[in-house]
């Protein structure tokens, strides 16, 4: 058994006990800067970056683990230009085979070593987090910013609240203990056992296109500190952050004496996916899928060899009733549909207000002034070109776009959507949001995800309506997030219930420097796990105790 | 919301708090006395039982729950008269409507309202162990020592792990908590969060023939304390027991201000089985199962709109290498193939010893030798029938005589399985173990798990061997324990080792007063979930952590 210098443990051990101490409070917690000052990052840490980005371009990505000669690869950037990256071709069988002779060596490390080797490759992860940023951009089509914190530091905190609860979890579990059962007056019968965590075997992580590294690494950090072995088969449009952080895992793997191909890339291209294939491989303990409805759902219902973790799409709400501030609202609100051009699983799609309109500090507004409202704001966020690709980023697909465009029928449009030009990519895909007012009475467009800038103001009865139908579509189609807007204590005790019932994390009120697209790890639950949004939560106990069984042993103790 | 009184909580927090102990040590504790002692359990604590249980015979069950006018129930003692009771028959379309509707109330309740009610449920349950040890006698077969026991007070003690682990999972999880990020110079981004438990909404709870209580409970309890209400299909033999244990669970639910629907009752016959019905309904979110490996299999395989938790057959071995006394392991061999007519779910089924025999104290025995030992004392255990009845008990199943008088020619006859006559119960169904010598070789009968009193001596090349065959089919078939007899360090290493992988749970050198079959509450988990004998243990938090889930609401606190 090959155990890492208990060296390595006592230096993580105080992020690992914040961050065991942060999910119990789950209040605010983060051991990995958010902030891209160079007095976190480095004073050249945005340059280097770019270069380490740029030096990948069209050339091919090393990576020691069983393949052949053949490449694969076609990412594009939203901005604009092919990356040209090649990775290695792999054949599954072969790959399987290495990560089970690979999990051997890791499954038998203890549940110390395994916290210790994965808080050690965050460390060095979060170090090349100017690295990541921009493959994260120029894979997904997110705004730099956005693509350092997400893809990042948060992507990061994200993985180690995983540890923590994976961590936490088995170290409820004695190794070993006496057993020791009266017998009356006779001699007690008494049994040495040991409880042994095995893991699954191979978990196979299937990352999405718009955050690669968020979504994915709580998948992946949870597998390896229970001891399996992963295979990490990212989005064919978003291989690259994802590649960067199996380099960096393989490295820390061999520094500390474990087989590298205790993690692998399965990369491919959409004429020839592999994840099906993957998926259906029973060597597969364990699936996490982030992604669409279609695949999710697939896989839910067909591997029954293996347990199935996933997040799918949904159709997220705003139910407003009445405000203090119309400006701040429509400003808070207007900031979520333009931030990454609504290509969050997050993001807002319906807007449902009362035909006769809302209450603003005791007057009433129309709906249409209300709608005018969030335009208007999301119009002067997007005003000034420069600015606007800062926030909106890139169209991550085409079909974003298509869909965008062939949207615009299917209601009176309220704010046009707009091309927009960035002045460092020409060839970027920008668009601003799309806001539409629909008849709510018809059984419309609205009603199913309509990924991207595309939002819809929806007229309704009163409120009461409103959240029903919110709550209904969460149940029917998923829901992540939802927000509301009232003034009024008994419409919020309301909206909460319903929420709570439908699975939906509610965000009450949101005026300031905080939106509903936001989740926060240590505090936030990603996804309830409650509706078809997906069937499980970053991150809960649920995320991590099916990930390894427990086989015991006995003994009796000698006299 | 209902809320118990506090002073329930308080009534029962000591044994809530020995259990969350005993499970963070898993070392031996109990909360309920096995000892049938009128000191714990009154003077006449087993002559009320038996009048309760005779009151129950040829007459009406009466549960208040809805259901039609007609009544089911054709249940028959293995000890050979008919029960005679009637249970409600009830719709199952009327059932859920009735456990949804029982269920606002019940997930409302507090976490500790609910582990409250369920302790004071087992407090009820225990009081009623003698009624209970002759219902679960006279619908299993048990005999009477058994049925308290296992039925009694070890289903009270595996029922309240459950309770502790659910408990533990939610009370780590804060209720609410205040969220605060920095915001360098400018104020703070402060927000109320509160995180709700909600249930996963109706569990299903389907029984089995031969331990209906103790495999039952784990899954009822860890439901009722998660928030959910509970539908109990009992196995159509079994059914007392659980109609016992609902009645009891209902007035301690009305007593507490709650909708006694909250548990319910589906008694069917095998001429109109609703298993598959209850299952497929939609409205059910966690499906408990403990059975056969073919239903097992469908629930796994069929069922995507709950979690399924199953606990299905296999095949259990013994490795015998070498012992230090042949005359001690041979009498604790033939104990637990006694034991309940090897109908438990723990039974060793193949005895692998390698064909040239084994050592014993350093000196050589024959193949033959160690197998006479074993049959020797298996027949000196079974020598007197009315000592035999106790341990024996009833076949519980005409269909396992029948495969015990059609696994007879399997192979070379190395006891022969003997009619025993119960002095108190001339019809009684009672055999002793039929022992056979198989080639090993070949791909037998013992391949397959031939449920009730069959053995198999399975001669092999050598111990390796032996660990090798007896893993394989831990594999392919499922295995909830292992044993095995080595005085050599190395191989018990390998064998540890081998178990390990294969999910199985190993007693190694059992020679006194304790048997493989055993599996004692807080400390042993029952199987592995690692092999197809089933996906889940009792209990670890892969138990209860999916039985309910987290959905969160923010809301910015006002400056």
């Amino acid at each position: 058994m090959i155990d890492a210098p208990p060296s390595l443990f006592q230096k993580h051990k105080e992020t690992l006990d914040g961050a065991l101490r942060a999910i119990r409070e789950r209040t605010y917690w983060s051991a990995y800067p958010e902030i891209p000052s160079p007095k976190f990052y480095g004073e050249t840490g945005r340059e280097d970056g770019e270069a380490a980005f740029k030096a990948r371009l069209r050339s091919d990505f090393a990576l020691d683990q069983p393949s052949s000669d053949s490449t694969v690869g076609v990412e594009k950037s939203p901005y604009g230009f092919v990356l040209g990256v090649r990775y290695p071709k792999v054949d599954v069988a072969q790959t399987i085979a290495a990560a089970r002779a690979a999990g051997r060596g890791w499954s038998a490390a203890s549940v110390e070593t395994r916290a210790a080797v994965a808080l050690e490759i965050l460390e060095r992860l979060n170090r090349r987090s100017w690295e990541l940023a921009f493959s994260v951009m120029h894979t997904t089509g997110q705004g730099l910013m956005m693509a350092f914190q997400a893809g990042g530091p948060h992507a990061q905190d994200r993985a180690l609240e995983a540890v923590a609860y994976a961590y936490a979890e088995m170290s409820s579990i004695p190794r070993e203990t006496d057993w020791e059962k009266p017998q009356g007056k006779n001699p007690p019968i008494r049994l040495h056992k040991r409880f042994r965590i095995v893991p699954r075997g191979i978990g196979l992580v299937i990352g999405c296109s718009t955050f690669p590294t968020w979504n994915a690494y709580p998948a992946i950090f949870a597998d390896l500190v229970t001891g399996n072995t992963v295979i990490v088969k990212p989005h064919p449009h978003a291989i690259l952050p994802l590649a960067v952080t199996i380099e960096i895992t393989r490295d820390v793997l061999r520094e500390n004496g474990f087989d590298p191909n205790v993690i692998q890339l399965v990369a491919d291209e959409p004429s020839a996916p592999l994840a099906k294939e993957l998926a259906s491989n029973p060597a597969i303990g364990i699936v996490d899928f982030t992604g669409g409805s279609e695949f999710g759902d697939w896989l839910e219902n067909n591997v029954k060899h293996a347990l199935v973790y996933t997040e799918k799409s949904g159709v997220n709400s705003i139910v407003i009733d009445s405000t203090s501030d119309l400006s701040a609202m429509a400003k808070n609100i207007a900031f979520s549909l333009t931030l990454y051009s609504g290509q969050m699983c997050t993001t807002p799609q319906n807007i449902f207000i009362p035909s006769d309109g809302i209450t603003v500090a005791g007057e009433r507004v129309s709906l249409d002034a209300v709608a005018g409202a969030i335009s208007e704001a999301v119009g002067a966020l997007t005003a000034a070109d420069d600015k606007a690709v800062e926030l909106l980023g890139a169209i991550a697909s085409e079909v974003t776009v298509t869909r965008l465009d062939g949207a615009a029928g299917a209601g009176e449009v309220v704010l046009a959507s707009r091309k927009v030009s960035d002045p460092r990519f020409p060839d970027a895909r920008v668009r601003t949001p799309l806001i539409l007012k629909v008849d709510g009475k018809t059984r419309g467009l609205h009603e199913r995800e309509q990924f991207g800038p595309i939002a819809f103001i929806v007229p309704t009865a009163n409120t009461p309506a409103s959240i029903a139908q919110a709550m209904r579509l969460a149940k029917e189609r998923g829901a992540i997030t939802g927000a509301i807007y009232s003034t009024d204590r008994n419409v919020l005790d309301a909206a909460l219930d319903a929420a709570a019932d439908a699975g939906v994390a509610l965000s009450c009120n949101l005026l300031g420097n905080i939106y509903v697209n936001q989740s926060s790890a240590f505090s936030d639950y990603h996804v309830s796990g409650a509706n078809p949004a997906g069937n499980a939560a970053l991150t809960d106990a649920q995320f991590v105790a099916g990930r390894f069984r427990i086989v015991q042993s006995r003994v009796p103790i000698a006299e």
